[in-house]
C-alpha cells in the first residue's frame, strides 16, 4: 500500500498546480491525476451534479489502485468532501482546509476577500472554515466566474482581465482587504497580474503549496509515504476524460513542464 | 406521428433561441428541449467528445416521441451533424444551413466575418458550406471563447465585453467585412451591443429565424406538420442535465418569457 500512488482529480487540468507543489515536496510519490475535462467546468453546476460527478471521479481513482485521494478542485472539495470521506476507505483531502490554513499562517489577518467559482462561493465552505478558526474576521467572498475562460484563453494580462478584476476586486478594495485568497485552482496563472493589480499592503494566498504539505503530514501520520528514496522521481500519469491540442497546451503551462504522454478516458 | 413533438437539443439553454423562433413560425407544435447543462460548453471539447455527447442527447429526445430532431447548438452540428443523419431514422435538422442561407440571401454579401466556438471554428463546417454555395467570398472565421461565458454573467454591456470584442472584431473590421454571423446561439443576445460597435454597413445575421423556416419547410415536405390549428398553442418541455437558479434565469432570458417548469434528467 505504501508504494500505491496518490490520486489527484480536478474537473479540468487546473488541479495540476497541486500536483506541482506534491512533486516538489514528495519526489518520489506515483501520481494518478484525472481531469475531467469533458464536463468541466463543475464551478458553475448544482451541488447534486458536482457531487456525482466527484463520486465518479473517485471511483476511477481507486479502480487504479491509489492510497489516497486528493481533491484539488475547490467547488468539488466545497461541495463533495464530505460525502467523499464518508463514503470510501481511502483517505479524502481537499484543498480548503490547506487554503484556510495558508490564510490564518498571518496572524494579523483580519480582512480575508475571497475569489472563487459561484459554486464555491455559494457553498460558504470558506467562509464558515474561516468563521469556526478565529472570530472576528471579516469576510468578502465574491464569484468571478469569468477569470477560468479568461485564464484558459491565456488572457493573463489583456484589457478584459482587467475590466473583470476591477468589478471583482474594486468592492474588495475599497473594503480594506489585507488578505486576497484564490480558491480556484485556475487562478494561480493570474498571480503576475494580480500583483500589479493589488496593493502591497495585500497578501495573496493559493492554496496549492499548504495542500502539498497537508498530504505529506497526513501520509507520515498514517505511514503511507512511499518507501523509495526521495532521490528516485515518482512517475505521474495524466487522465482526462476528453483531450485536445488547448489541454495539452494548458496542462503544459499549469505544470511549468511537459506533460508527457496524456490518455483520453471515459469514466 | 404528424402529431408528435419537435425535439430540440442543445449543450446547454442558448438554443432556447431556436425555440422561441419556432413557436413564432409553428405556434401549435409541441416541442421536448433538452440542454446537457452538465457538460456544457461542448464549443472547447473534441470532435469524438461532442459527437459521444449529441448522439445521448439524440436517443433522450429519441425515447420521448419526436418526429424530428433540431440541432440548436453550432458546435453540435460542425461535428455532429452527418453521424446524427446517418445514424436515425427521423429528420436531424442543424443549425449551419440556414444560417448560410441567411448570409447569402444578402446578393452583395462578399466579405463574410463568422464568430463562433473554437469547435465550430475548427471544424470549418460554416467555411465549407459558404465556400460550396457562393464562389470568391472571403471569409474570416475567429474563436470567440470568452463571449459564452460573458453572455451567461450577463455582462452584456461590460468593459470586460467592449475588450473582448475589440480583440476579436477588430481584425476582421481592417479587412472591411460586410457581413457578421453569429455563429453561437448564445450570441444573440449580443446584437445591442454589437450594434453599437459594429459600423452601420456590417450586416449582422443569427441563425435562429432561418432555421425555424427551414424545419417548417422540412416539416411541410415530410407531411409531418401538425393536424392542431395555428389558433391552438403547443406545450413545450424543458429537460436540463442539471438545474440551478443560474440556468432558470437564463432560460427566462434565451426564450424572453418564463420556461415554466423546468425537469432535471440524467442521460
Amino acid at each position: 500500500m505504501r508504494n500505491a500512488p496518490l490520486g489527484v482529480f480536478d474537473s479540468g487540468v487546473g488541479g495540476l498546480t497541486v500536483v506541482r507543489a506534491l512533486q516538489q515536496l514528495l519526489p518520489a510519490e506515483d501520481i494518478v491525476y484525472l481531469g475531467d475535462t469533458a464536463r468541466l467546468p463543475y464551478g458553475s453546476k448544482s451541488p447534486e451534479t458536482i457531487r456525482q460527478f466527484s463520486h465518479e471521479d473517485v471511483r476511477f481513482l481507486l479502480d487504479r489502485g491509489v492510497k489516497t485521494v486528493v481533491v484539488a478542485c475547490n467547488t468539488a472539495t466545497a461541495h463533495a468532501l464530505p460525502s467523499l470521506q464518508e463514503r470510501y476507505q481511502v483517505p479524502v483531502i481537499g484543498v480548503i482546509e490547506p487554503g484556510v490554513e495558508a490564510v490564518l499562517a498571518d496572524e494579523g489577518a483580519q480582512r480575508i476577500g475571497i475569489i472563487a467559482t459561484r459554486g464555491t462561493v455559494r457553498s460558504h465552505a470558506y467562509q464558515h472554515a474561516l468563521a469556526l478558526r478565529r472570530t472576528g474576521l471579516i469576510i468578502h467572498a465574491t464569484p468571478a466566474p469569468l477569470l477560468v475562460p479568461l485564464v484558459e484563453e491565456d488572457w493573463l494580462d489583456h484589457p478584459a482581465t482587467h475590466a473583470a478584476l476591477h468589478t471583482y476586486l474594486d468592492p474588495m478594495l475599497d473594503r480594506g482587504i489585507d488578505t486576497l485568497m484564490l480558491a480556484c485552482t485556475h487562478y494561480p496563472l493570474l498571480i503576475p497580474v494580480l500583483k500589479k493589480f493589488l496593493p502591497d499592503s495585500v497578501r495573496l494566498v493559493d492554496s496549492a503549496t499548504t495542500c502539498a504539505e497537508l498530504v505529506k503530514s497526513r501520509l507520515t501520520e498514517l505511514d503511507l509515504l512511499t518507501e523509495k528514496p526521495d532521490t528516485e522521481t515518482g512517475s505521474l500519469q495524466i487522465h482526462l476524460t476528453d483531450l485536445s491540442d488547448q489541454f495539452e497546451d494548458l496542462s503544459r503551462r499549469f505544470l511549468s513542464r511537459s506533460p508527457g504522454k496524456i490518455q483520453r478516458v471515459s469514466l
